[in-house]
């Protein structure tokens, strides 16, 4: 926070700094017919199929500001949530952001979160139309809400897998969930000794966690290549607490290869550094923001021909289990060792 | 809370705890495509334009738990966005609701927390249809997002009053106001002699912020009447800072007539006790939710018609200013001293 030039958040008022706030907001689509200050916002998808989700982060818990720069908390608020409109196969169209924060936070501090959410919005075309701001009485909380339209009938929930699906992600894993471990351990050893934090070599795993990007690319490439997921989620709990969510709501087991999950090199080398297997920050590391799907087997060539996607597994009858075949060839059950903040 | 009875909230994990709390949900519009339980929900609403709005409520911000039942607070989560939806002439449909809240909280304070968003769900026929749960450092925290419809171009804004046009009130004003200053002065009280609340009698002004309605009653009138309001806002900052809203995106002057007011009889009898000008409790006091609108004098008889609907001024040119006239037939300026949150 830039506290040698400070402005009072009180020295606007609420509803001034409001207008502050969203006083370059700028409209993309045209579905927004009512944007920012009236009591709601409006929206026109005539003839398409409206999607919502809706998140809320909140500081000390899902995120930490000693080592998250608010632009990148802006940034990543909106990701969050354009990531679960796009795991519907649908197309995020608008936000309504709600931000409660204490006296701690001065305006030019909130300049800098807003400059993360309108980069965001400006690089998925996505308008701000609404949301409020307050106090809180401790820290930084966050409410997004993203809204989207889909072709009817086009969404893609989690329960449509069927046995025989080939199981495919996007992308590579395991490295926000390294990015942490990595940034809370120069937090604790800054706390210990006051060292700086050594971030060196480390920019792909910090990059992973403090700036992840949705996958739009994801979804336009279903829309030209004719392919409709049978299941969809994104990464945000660990790959096998997700897989497990998807055999869940479809009925069905799975087969994963532990030889096929994608990793970046960077991130391999970091981890085998700090002695942990690459393969348990894939499973267990959420906050990935990629795309875990299904595809009936007849679309295995179109998925091959987009060098973003991995084929890591397929999908069972129920009555086979939930299943990890490792490097070495040894079957295990799949466990869930997501995120789990209520566990924390 | 039912301490005598107390689940921890961490014996279900967040999975279980989310399958618990929405087991009895209930799907009522046809338009709820795809509701809890995947990245995001689906709205069907073809041929209708969608209202979204959006709240966050914090803990010692916006409410108090040592006065509010839980059920309320869940109750008037959903009616403080509804309202909103109202306001902007259309018909809620769908609330998304995300919580927080720290291990203070068991399941069955939840579970009443639950109990009241589903009674206003059932009472205003609309879905929930999302929401995530998680863990709070301090206190309970709540985001809902409302979403409705309305026929193309009849949404009502803020920006739309003219001069002449008259400006109405539905209900009463200034009671929550006093349920307020009640509550807060009882729990001093309590705080400092030990002496439970003295509520005799005082069951209107209690009941007005604790229990407050949305003015589904009101935009049905108009559709039943032919009355499309000129602007709408719902009366959550006070009348004064409310109406000031119109003037301001309407570019626009405005007269009140003090002795219009409409007050309820008890409210009025515990202004007076407490020695509070009624006329203050109503243009500075916020969260009555009733709806401030305006029409053309054209529709004069139809809204005379309606006995919920108070006729309190005039709008007129911007040069003309914001003025209020007394009972005494005094001329003054109208200043906002709505609830500024920011300010406190």
């Amino acid at each position: 926070m830039a506290d040698n030039n400070r402005t009072e958040v009180s020295s606007l008022g609420e509803f001034g700094l409001i207008d502050h706030l969203t006083k370059n907001n700028e409209i993309r689509n045209s579905s927004t017919v009512v944007g920012v200050g009236d009591d709601g916002a409006v929206i026109d998808h005539f003839g398409r199929q409206t999607v919502v989700s809706s998140d809320l982060l909140i500081e000390g818990i899902h995120f930490d500001l000693s080592y998250t720069p608010l632009k990148h908390l802006g940034y990543k608020s909106v990701i969050v949530n354009l990531s679960d409109i796009y795991a519907m196969n649908a197309v995020p169209t608008q936000i309504v952001l709600n931000i409660a924060f204490s006296n701690r936070f001065s305006l030019e501090a909130l300049d800098e979160f807003y400059e993360g959410v309108y980069a965001a919005c400006e690089r998925y075309s996505v308008d701000l139309i609404g949301g409020d701001t307050s106090t809180s009485q401790k820290g930084f909380i966050i409410s997004v809400t993203a809204i989207g339209e889909v072709a009817p009938g086009r969404f893609v929930k989690r329960s449509g897998a069927r046995a025989n699906d080939l199981i495919c992600v996007s992308g590579e894993l395991g490295g926000a969930f390294l990015g942490l471990t990595l940034l809370e351990r120069e937090k604790k050893i800054f706390m210990e000794t006051g060292s700086q934090p050594d971030l060196e070599g480390q920019a792909y795993i910090v990059g992973r966690l403090l700036k992840p990007e949705a996958r739009k690319d994801i979804v336009e490439f279903f829309a030209e290549a004719g392919i409709t997921p049978t299941a969809m989620i994104d990464v945000s709990d660990g790959l096998s607490s997700d897989l497990l969510h998807i055999c869940k709501e479809s009925n069905a087991g799975c087969v994963l290869y532990e030889d096929k999950l994608p990793f970046n090199d960077e991130m391999k080398a970091f981890a085998y550094k700090l002695q942990i297997d690459p393969t348990a920050c894939a499973l267990s590391g959420g906050e990935e923001y990629e795309l875990l799907f299904t595809v009936d087997q007849a679309d295995y060539e179109k998925i091959r021909s987009n060098p973003a996607i991995s084929i890591i597994g397929y999908m069972t009858g129920s009555e086979e289990g939930k299943k990890i075949i490792t490097r070495a060839g040894n079957k295990h059950d799949l466990v869930a060792q997501g995120w789990n903040h209520l566990g924390k």
